[in-house]
């Protein structure tokens, strides 16, 4: 299975008055991860994937972090991500913070491969994925 | 079982390309649910919590949501919130996100309730919940 | 002139590790004190402002703020805004943050009114503001 | 004068519903690019420098920002970030951000080198910088 890794710095923004990072931040860095994700796979950035595919984005319909190990500014930490599967119009991936050799969060996501519904398009609906 | 319910204002700075909030927002509309949650139970407001319970914090080690309806800018949602147990240092509040009659989504956490390490002062560690 | 006000919950997620405001949340509070203002002065939300007058936003091109006192999660603070000019298709916002009797902020914002260009949909451009 | 040069990758969760970035993401990134400013000029990332010289942090108290040519998602900025002058307690900082060969964004900012007031742990207040 494809596995896509990138480095992120832990930013003093990224984090909360206890020092660490605060966790939504975190679900910010798996959300780009993901776009890096299908961005090394099929050779494009986000923006081109969105208009090859026809599709408004990949929203978040279902997601679980655990968090193991806090991180704090300055940290250089590692996210692993890769697709675990592919649904008909859905896709789950996994997401694996290391901090060194502990595993510092884990992250499940289940999205959608959205466009916009012909009827009404302020509205995203789920299309087929083309990976199916 | 106590339920704290407060009104939250979508805004413009909250929602992604697609139009709709991007989800790690609802992270950080679920986090301050919980301190209001506390606060409308214990009668203080977080500052005033961590000193009177001389913790650094309430940091999330587990949490999951579902998002069935988007929101966008502009859009006043409800966020209702409930401790559904209290471990001996670690406590589950479960948040429903309503927009008008649906709900918008669902958020369950795992926290725990962490003082400072006496070894080692940028370290947390789980102490005991005074609900317990 | 008219003037908006709004009063903002400082959350723990808008603080950092020295537990004050990470100051780019207060121009994201002020983003939104923009838009609460137009709703105020025009009775209508940001997606009917932006529908009705078929421009694409109001992007930023130059803004400037002056932080006297910090504020910290739980503090209720109110922004007062008021526009102080309209140009042929820009305008300028003033915002003044108060925490209690103090002034904790000012910003001082230039915005475009903005459509999207005929030619290039994927680009901004400014169009006359309504009130010339 | 020591100029400090980073590239950044704007991502989907920095842009807003008109597909730009979100202007106080910018500030959020200048912020890091200031730290890495230091990082870079003095060997030490921002926790050892806080702890090296003694500060609770630099917290802004002016800061102002053009924005020139807007920026998306996939993108791949380039900041680079120069002291402009370093004062008895505060130092001025320029960054500028590079979208290929355009001036992207400007950013000017005045910063307090910062500790704990003795007499009151919770507030911050100048301390003379290390550089005068």
């Amino acid at each position: 299975m494809f596995v896509s890794r990138r480095t992120v710095t832990i930013e003093w923004g990224d984090c909360d008055t206890a020092g660490i990072v605060f966790y939504p931040r975190f679900f910010a860095m798996f959300d780009w991860s993901t776009a890096t994700l299908f961005a090394n796979a099929l050779g494009m950035r986000k923006p081109e994937l969105l208009r090859r595919y026809g599709i408004a984005g990949i929203p978040m319909v279902d997601t679980r972090a655990k968090f193991h190990v806090p991180a704090s500014y300055g940290d250089e930490v590692v996210i692993e991500s890769r697709v675990e599967k592919f649904g008909r119009s859905s896709f789950d991936v996994y997401h694996r913070l290391l901090k060194g050799e502990a595993i510092g969060a884990e992250c499940w996501e289940t999205r959608v491969w959205a466009g916009r519904d012909a009827d009404d398009p302020t509205r995203l609906r789920g299309v087929p994925t083309p990976m199916m």
